[in-house]
């Protein structure tokens, strides 16, 4: 019940022991097009390029950045939180101009700070999480496309956390890339990172389209080459596509488990899948509340499928993460930064948003505060909790 | 049966079903060392800075070659098939000034070559395929250490293709670095990434640790930043050792199944493994001779795992392997560059090491060929085989 990663759905973990098939079986080229049909009802996108990159969702964040972001070009990162200073971080390594804008944490920006900050940078390309785990704040995204539109300035979303749980329109927003993970509110395993990229992203891309040497067809060679090889996303883009170009052997056994992952949820329905987490996430907030623990940051942008509440005073927060996990089976978080040893996190995302894992959290939580010494009212987080799901 | 991924061992795949565990759990950090140890047996080595990449096993030769070579750097690449070119490749991307040697296809270097070229071009690094599967030649590597030693340069040598297949004894042969993946003759599927590196290997990537902004203890921000976030080995071996430092969500299924590979191999014992593929390896090459095919390369180095055949006149070389798929279920694999469309290439490799896998190719491609109008003798392959198998 941390932040993430979380219990993986059964169901996903079953799919993974599929028999494995040639790369260039048309059953797996035939998953691989499955795979991108379903993602685009994930990220509610008509993208075309719509794929998975083979690693852990940084993978994706970086292949994006990388591959959209030449050395020397300016990127703009709203920080609001750990996971805008990987941003920051991935953009830097890359060479890029990075400039960055700060909020304190446990908040979140405004329109109008971005398009102001827009305004003074004039970045290439703006890069934003939409929700941080660390601060568990989810940034608002719908007028940021079309401010970047107005600008002329490429937009990329961090939706790792938040996908799945929390509302996510890729094209309504005027997303140019997003990239996600499969580990948070998509219920599967870390290894797997979806990835969309609008028509506009994908011009960028094939700007830069060198063919590796060995399979070079001859048709390669312009723009500035994009420093990597594995997330070089013109190659990966023609290996997902017709041309079926050689590149990375696809993780197979991640593919199938991403592929159930999607099917899962969009058998749910998107809309009820952000339902589910925004129940089950309120239940724990209220339930916590009702332990007499005091809820972090600004609560009305708080994301659906994790919160933080302040450490209560008398009682070592690390003693009490141990004991949930050591007496009870169940993982909660700290925090990073200046947050670390000052919050618990506790998800309530993918497979584990259900009621009777919260149920059960609270439950333990109570004993566990009431043992470290805490004054708790007797069952008050599971009454609190009973009370949001209307029992 | 192609030159890999192939079919992955059935109790890798149950293994990869495992219910997860969180990121620091004390099982998952647990399951981490036991990874680190499992590969030392792999890898032949007792080096500490053995572990996964999160990724395929190009993410493990990227990983290698950004953290250990600086941009402008020298690297000599000795390249006798298409995976050569792939490191040439990927050590340009990052800026390395490649160099190379060129071999012809099914041909292996001498290591007087390897020394001459050594000392024409005294290179910070010497990156070498062991086993290339375009050409199934497998490069010998016993002495190639001692050579780069003398002449302090740093050894690295991609065994993706090769490991588990055929010797390979990092430690006895001087290597530096080594990585590889499991979708070949390890038995699972692409994803992970094995690498060791030695305690020199790890000097050099130390002296370039920068821990990223949002974790950073102060303790960073030394030599030239290596230009990948993802593949900075310097927080990877910090996230994989004792300071736990957060960096990526170890891809937790994917870790099972390469933990499940090694405990397989080693519980077989390595050089039994070797001793396996080399059996099923020289029956499936009898087995096509016997069909009256001609084996391609220097076979003399042909590596255990997988074999190359001229494709006879009168036949369309993808029209038999079509057909191989579709009506025999069995995958075989052409090649690249100058062999494509000249030859097949037939693995026998990880779990398709098996007596009935091979016997079973062979007699499903004695009927293609026939049906595809080749004269060929009835039963010729399967006899070859079956004299091998001493039956």
């Amino acid at each position: 019940m941390g932040p993430g990663p979380i219990s993986a759905d059964p169901r996903v973990l079953r799919a993974m022991s599929a028999a494995l098939v040639g790369q260039y079986d048309p059953a797996m080229t035939g998953y691989m097009n499955e795979v991108m049909e379903l993602y685009r009802g994930v990220f509610k996108t008509q993208n075309e390029q719509t794929l998975l990159i083979d690693g852990t969702s940084r993978a994706g964040i970086e292949a994006a950045l990388v591959s959209l972001v030449e050395p020397g070009q300016k990127v703009l990162v709203p920080i609001f939180g750990r996971f805008g200073y990987l941003l920051k971080e991935i953009a830097g390594r890359i060479g890029a101009d990075v400039v960055v804008r700060e909020k304190e944490w446990g908040q979140v920006f405004t329109p109008a700070e971005i398009e102001s900050a827009i305004r003074e940078e004039k970045p290439h390309l703006l890069a934003l999480v939409q929700g941080d785990t660390s601060t568990t704040m989810n940034q608002p995204l719908e007028e940021i496309g079309a401010l970047c539109a107005a600008h002329g300035v490429l937009f990329y979303t961090d939706a790792t956390a938040s996908l799945g749980g929390n509302d996510f329109r890729a094209d309504e927003w005027g997303i140019d890339a997003a990239t996600a993970g499969l580990q948070k509110c998509l219920g599967g395993p870390s290894g797997s990172a979806p990835i969309t990229l609008s028509d506009q992203a994908v011009d960028v891309i094939r700007s830069r389209r060198h063919v590796e040497e060995g399979i070079d067809d001859g048709s390669t060679g312009q723009g500035v080459r994009i420093a990597s090889n594995y997330f070089d996303l013109s190659q990966i883009l023609d290996y997902w596509g017709p041309a079926r170009l050689n590149h990375h052997t696809e993780a197979t056994s991640m593919l199938y488990g991403a592929r159930e992952c999607a099917r899962l949820l969009l058998a749910e329905g998107m809309d009820n899948a952000v339902a589910r987490h925004a129940l089950h996430g309120r239940a724990m907030a209220e339930g916590l509340k009702g332990l007499g623990l005091t809820l972090f940051g600004d609560t009305a942008h708080k994301m659906n499928n994790v919160v933080a509440v302040h450490i209560p005073d008398g009682i070592n927060g690390d003693a009490a993460r141990a004991a949930m996990l050591n007496d009870y089976g169940i993982e909660i978080g700290t925090s990073f930064g200046p947050l670390h040893g000052k919050v618990w996190r506790i998800g309530t995302m993918g497979y584990n948003a259900r009621k009777d894992a919260v149920m059960l959290t609270l439950a333990a939580l109570e004993q566990v505060l009431r043992t470290g010494g805490v004054t708790v009212p007797a069952s008050g987080g599971v009454q609190a909790a009973l009370e949001v799901y209307g029992a």
